[in-house]
């Protein structure tokens, strides 16, 4: 068993993060933003036209956007809920925690 | 009866939104807003710089995204936190609707 | 003969800004981006719901971001082209004004 | 013969990308960007707080921002300048594709 799966039967006691159903996917998605990172950097060192490495930083930081969107929805719709169903003042905090958030990420 | 279900009766609304107690704030910050798009519109009227007419509008593109910040928060304190309160499938689609205006808002 | 097409005759010895041509063009288009701001105000005082006020200040926002292209596109073809053509050093200066317009843009 | 066009000449290139001065800095921020990018797969394989990895998007999307806006500027001083003093056509449309590619990044 897996400390992963562990974690998931322990469900509950320990914090289990609201992204963890799709995890594999996101995981597949970081690794292709990493290759156009990593793309980026090979454009540059082989001198390529500045106008086509500004489309593949267009590009990257719209999958940054995606990914950052679905974190934020999975965040919203676990962790929060959670939080606020639970009735204590953690739902109000978690929903300021994401207010902020979502500040840095329009501003971004 | 409480303060708050007391205000939502006395105003005849069912539904009583989360900006209202900042109402006459944001509706302040939304006259300044009204007045730099009409400086805009004197600006190019009066054939100002170009690179000035850019500026005065990245300020308001910065303004708007303050007010959206703030109602967002408000939004999701009173209304999103309540519809999640109530333990109910609204909380999820409040959340849903909101996570929406959020992805609009970050690519706009 | 209209005033503007007297500018243009004498063109070179008043400074001639490149968006003229589309003047009346950018003056509709800021007059509607008025109309929307002073609509972001009668809807809070409304007291819509937020969800929708977000929409309009999406909305507002792309507006205002589509006639800071249309700006930039004619300062960049008239007043840059024009500086750069003349030899001297009026060139850089103006596309590092240029630039620095454009990074704010890119970040509000 | 310019010290530039020597440059040009050493090193068997026709076309000479602006950004090339600053090439190994342009490199470095870049090897840092792809260890951010790696950075991201690895918070969400160890299941990081969500809110803390929006953190980090956020950051690495400024980071493409200030490489994006550096080598919109080298290309800007040198290709685009360099095209519109050669007086043809060709400065025209360097300034276009610029416009398209600040558009795209504009959004994005």
């Amino acid at each position: 068993m897996t400390g992963a799966a562990e974690a998931g039967a322990a469900e509950g006691h320990e914090h289990h993060h609201g992204y963890i159903t799709d995890k594999s996917r996101y995981l597949a998605r970081l690794k292709r933003i990493e290759g156009q990172a990593r793309g980026l950097h090979r454009m540059v060192d082989e001198e390529k036209y500045c106008i086509d490495i500004l489309t593949q930083i267009s590009a990257l930081k719209s999958a940054l956007d995606g990914v950052a969107m679905g974190l934020l929805d999975d965040h919203m719709q676990h962790c929060v809920l959670d939080a606020a169903r639970s009735g204590g003042p953690e739902g109000e905090e978690k929903l300021k925690e994401a207010s902020a958030a979502i500040a840095r990420l329009v501003r971004s």
